[in-house]
């Protein structure tokens, strides 16, 4: 049995890892991330690194797998990607001519699902929604075990989604009340500031620098103004989970990134509100936290690797 | 070549057609749907007029695919249907013990949507969304080529998505303010009625047994209050829309039903006001009318007849 390699090409580090054909993980390591000369090196650092690995790579490696920060085409083709420095090329046909065996490149959002789905809290299922809140809200869309990238590979844009009508600020994008701005991590500090402004109740949050996980943990303490936030702003989230099942009904949302960490705190209150706006019947979709963290992109871009392959 | 049979069952009439393996429609008819002794004579009336329209079904049809009003699950299973009085069956697999050849089953509007894509308004796409408004708003969705059913048979339910915080009737989902109570062609006339109550201004639309064609005729001609009416409840269309591109993002939304006879009408106001709420880039997804009118379930049965063939 051949190996996959999985390979997550963030701005800073290049995470690599190797595997089997069922999705254990054999080795990983990483490198730094050469974004200079317009990210000219990156794709020939990665193939030096896996040359390093193995005496022969085609004769014990299938394919190789790539997760990349930005949207990636079907046909391999990325504008612009920020991050890496990258602009109008073909990382995934580059490195297939350095490396000589098949190459797949994914979107990293979408690829780290494709992780979760193979190897982590939605190993078993085959339609999946996986939703990082972070900085910002992504998600990757998992159906009949493929990502879908949709038309002009939007698809799992979730975070754009206008769901509050009485936000008054402008979202980056140009909409207002979008998902962005309530389930983020800078959306929960928004509006536990807010929060705090319109009230004069004793909060364990007044006086910070405030942080998503300040609000997490007072509100873990039975803090009153950290719980309204994550209600008001995890309801949001809810909300559009349940447009999400009236449209793909997955089996699974998986929920990572940064806000995560408050584990069975975010998925009570989350599920709670799901339940409130999900009347159609009454078995329910399972919410959980990711499982792989990290390396939720290596394992994705192994298995983006593997269906290539496989199809061939 | 072998040909493929698609069989629309409707709660009234069985709608049958034999179409070429590239979905060239060589024959149709229709029979009555006998909904007596529990549906029980349904499935062998259709062996029946297939049996007479054939000299040797199994060496000139590769298999037959039926639509079914109700959601069938992955195993062909099907609770409840109402309209045919069906309870707890497998119709592909009772048809298939009749004929001898292989049977598909899917649930009607999802099937409808498969019609569509292969080969009417959604020709040459692999991603659409097939949207049906009339008593009720329905939808089917198409990835990769193929039928979305979801982990309960819900995918498509976009008629129960809550849209309208402002609602004050309560959906006979149980839920409030989903689009269904808008966009149906109930909801068209309800929405009418609220307006011209609110309102001094002349409209045809007055003492009249109002109609969403009513409407729509009345916009045509300028009538006012027709036109915000078409406004308000297709804003929400279109904002359902938006939320479903931020998802799965489809390149052609098609719209069919009775409340799609507006044609352009209902483009024009649906497509002003999706590119309100999408903002991610310009490269907007098609929204047409439909194209097969009542053959979309027979086209699409046939069509999932040849997917599970093929897939053999």
């Amino acid at each position: 049995m051949k190996d996959y390699i999985g390979i997550d090409v963030g701005g800073t580090t290049i995470k690599c890892g190797i595997f089997t054909g069922t999705g254990d993980l054999k080795n990983k390591w990483e490198i730094p991330t050469r974004t200079s000369d317009h990210g000219s090196h990156i794709v020939s650092d990665i193939a030096q690194t896996l040359q390093d690995k193995y005496e022969n790579m085609q004769e014990q490696a299938a394919g190789i797998g790539l997760g990349v920060a930005g949207p990636i085409d079907s046909k391999g083709y990325l504008e612009n990607s920020v991050n890496l420095n990258w602009k109008n090329c073909y990382p995934a046909k580059q490195l297939e001519e350095l490396v000589g065996i098949p190459v797949a490149a994914g979107n990293d959002a979408n690829v780290a699902a494709l992780g979760e789905q193979w190897r982590g809290a939605g190993e078993g299922t085959r339609n999946m929604m996986f939703i990082t809140l972070g900085t910002g809200v992504g998600s990757g869309v998992i159906i009949d075990g493929k990502i879908v990238n949709g038309f002009s590979g939007l698809a799992g844009e979730i975070g754009h989604i206008s769901v509050n009508p009485e936000e008054t600020l402008d979202c980056n994008c140009g909409n207002r009340g979008c998902l962005d701005q309530m389930a983020s991590a800078t959306g929960i500090v928004r509006n536990a500031r807010r929060f705090l402004e319109k009230s004069d109740i004793p909060s364990a949050l007044r006086n910070l620098d405030l942080t998503s996980k300040h609000v997490g943990d007072a509100a873990l303490a039975g803090d009153e103004i950290a719980l309204k936030t994550l209600e008001y702003c995890f309801g949001f989230l809810a909300k559009t989970m349940a447009s999400v099942s009236h449209i793909i009904d997955p089996e699974v949302y998986v929920i990572g990134g940064g806000v995560a960490k408050m584990g069975d705190l975010l998925v009570d209150i989350t599920e709670k509100q799901f339940h409130s706006y999900f009347h159609l019947q009454h078995r329910y979709p399972a919410i959980r936290t990711a499982k792989l963290g990290n390396d939720a992109g290596m394992y994705g871009a192994a298995r983006l690797a593997q269906l290539m392959v496989e199809k061939c």
